[in-house]
């Protein structure tokens, strides 16, 4: 195994996930607990911390370790103020806060803030921007990435920097009709099943809703298995469909985009967008994986924690 | 007081109300029990029923009895199925199943569906909107009305029949997101207050989304307080007027409508429509308040359970 230079964390809302990273943001190993902020035991964040990594510590004593996600917000370990957009690698490195663990030092990432006209915020996913802008450079000048998940995030990235975003709430729309409103109902009865063409049909009534949105059509969840329409077991994939699409009308415009956007996270969710975009005459290209360690190791970099690409050795 | 004529039962998800209705649909007396179908004890419709009315039953034996809301539903006492639109009064009062309730017998008025490019659902308020035609015969001809809630119907009446509607979960919609989703949140910790300003401030967000909708702006509930904009006790009000002025921003069509819809139903929710309406320079009459009776009055007359109005008593 390379020597380790950064320890990366991804602790968020509802997991703990750490990398041991050698040169050039190589994973050399990965652990992860259960214990997103929400999930800490005791909310005690040292305990937590020192419990996943006390072996790495001890084995490379002063090892750097870098954080982004939740951890940094006001329910997390310490408050990470917000950086405001547009801002680069360095400017999130600058504002990092440093915190003592007990078992060494640990930097927070900031997240970022929009001032403005749409008021915004994002924390966690800025990360995942820098490490998609390292793994693929072409996309530092002028990019649009899409971050689906619980709240998604759609960026604008610029000559480098993370320039303009807004959100979606799609995920826990999905989640909180599904498990408290009269949408779930045919579903808790009849269970629900895996159905691309019932999908795709949600998604295209949202994108046939044309201006008026989907407003008028979430109830046809409903009034649509009453009148024998929709099997009660395909509505949430119907759900799903009208929410994804409901979010892609919206952001894409109702007409041919100038930009397409590149996918970034959870494979699953990311073909689930894909699948959806074609209903749009949106290609888009191979979703980028996982790009949050080398989003940490970017930042890292910045803030001189880890020695450049190229530099390291010398 | 004058001789009762007819029970009048409104019947629905979370309540039971009798009225004790004499010539000319005129409210000699009313009742309330918490005994909607979601919380009638026991599901035991039959000994809810009696319980309420035994009184009444026993001083008038034989009068008629009919009902109209969920209690028609598939989770009611008994499924009446569905009336197809376009339907007037006398499509409703044929389409009545009766029931023997062990003391006397009771009509139950059947939901209108929808079917064609747009399925769809009502129950219960079909009695509503039959009750404002004859309160006011002005609008048999051609009227939209609304009726706001948990499910907000907008009606079309045209020659006396309930030509079409659509349905918006707007009601629903504020209570999932207030109790289930992290826009909640800002006001479990602040409380929330009453503040028509930001009420209004949310319609406008809506109305000026243009063709994207809220999709992106229901996060605002959040990032606004998170950005200082928007006060934790304020959030809800915000979110009331967001969902609100989506629907009307929706149903409207962003251009000054031919119709001017009518709304009927609970005087404050009405009160807020109607203010959210002048955000989209749109005037409202005076809310038909209560429709309820009338409506039950008319599907009986329509069914020959009591007399039309100028003939009985010959």
């Amino acid at each position: 195994m390379s020597e380790p230079c950064l320890i990366g964390i991804d602790w968020g809302t509802s997991s703990l996930r750490a990398y041991l990273l050698g040169q050039d943001a190589s994973l050399l190993d990965s652990r992860a607990q259960p214990w997103g902020i929400q999930y800490t035991p005791d909310r005690d964040f040292a305990r937590a911390y020192r419990l996943l990594l006390e072996d790495w510590l001890a084995q490379w004593p002063g090892l750097p370790a870098i954080a982004s996600g939740m951890i940094g917000s006001r329910q997390g370990w310490c408050e990470v103020p917000y950086v405001d957009c547009p801002a680069d690698a360095s400017a999130l490195a600058a504002a990092m806060v440093c915190l003592e663990t007990g078992v060494g030092r640990l930097h927070l990432v900031p997240g970022v803030r929009q001032l403005g006209s749409r008021p915004n915020v994002l924390r966690g996913e800025e990360t995942q921007v820098f490490g998609a802008i390292a793994l693929k450079p072409e996309l530092a000048d002028d990019a649009l990435l899409l971050l689906p998940g619980t709240h998604s995030k759609w960026v604008e990235v610029q000559y480098g920097r993370l320039q303009a975003f807004s959100t979606f709430m799609t995920g826990e729309l999905f989640a909180v009709l599904r498990d408290h409103s009269i949408l779930g109902r045919p579903a808790l009865e009849a269970g629900a099943i895996s159905d691309a063409d019932t999908f795709i049909r949600g998604v295209q009534t949202a994108r046939d809703s044309g201006s008026r949105g989907i407003a008028d059509c979430l109830f046809g969840v409903r009034s649509l298995v009453l009148c024998n329409e929709l099997q009660p077991n395909q509505s949430l994939e119907y759900l799903s469909g009208l929410l994804i699409g409901e979010e892609l009308r919206s952001a894409l415009g109702g007409t041919a985009s100038a930009s397409v956007p590149v996918l970034l996270g959870d494979p699953s969710l990311c073909a689930r967008y894909r699948l959806a975009m074609e209903s749009f005459d949106v290609q888009t290209a191979k979703p980028i994986k996982n790009p949050g360690t080398a989003g940490l190791w970017q930042i890292a970099e910045a803030a001189g924690l880890v020695k450049a690409k190229g530099v390291q050795g010398v």
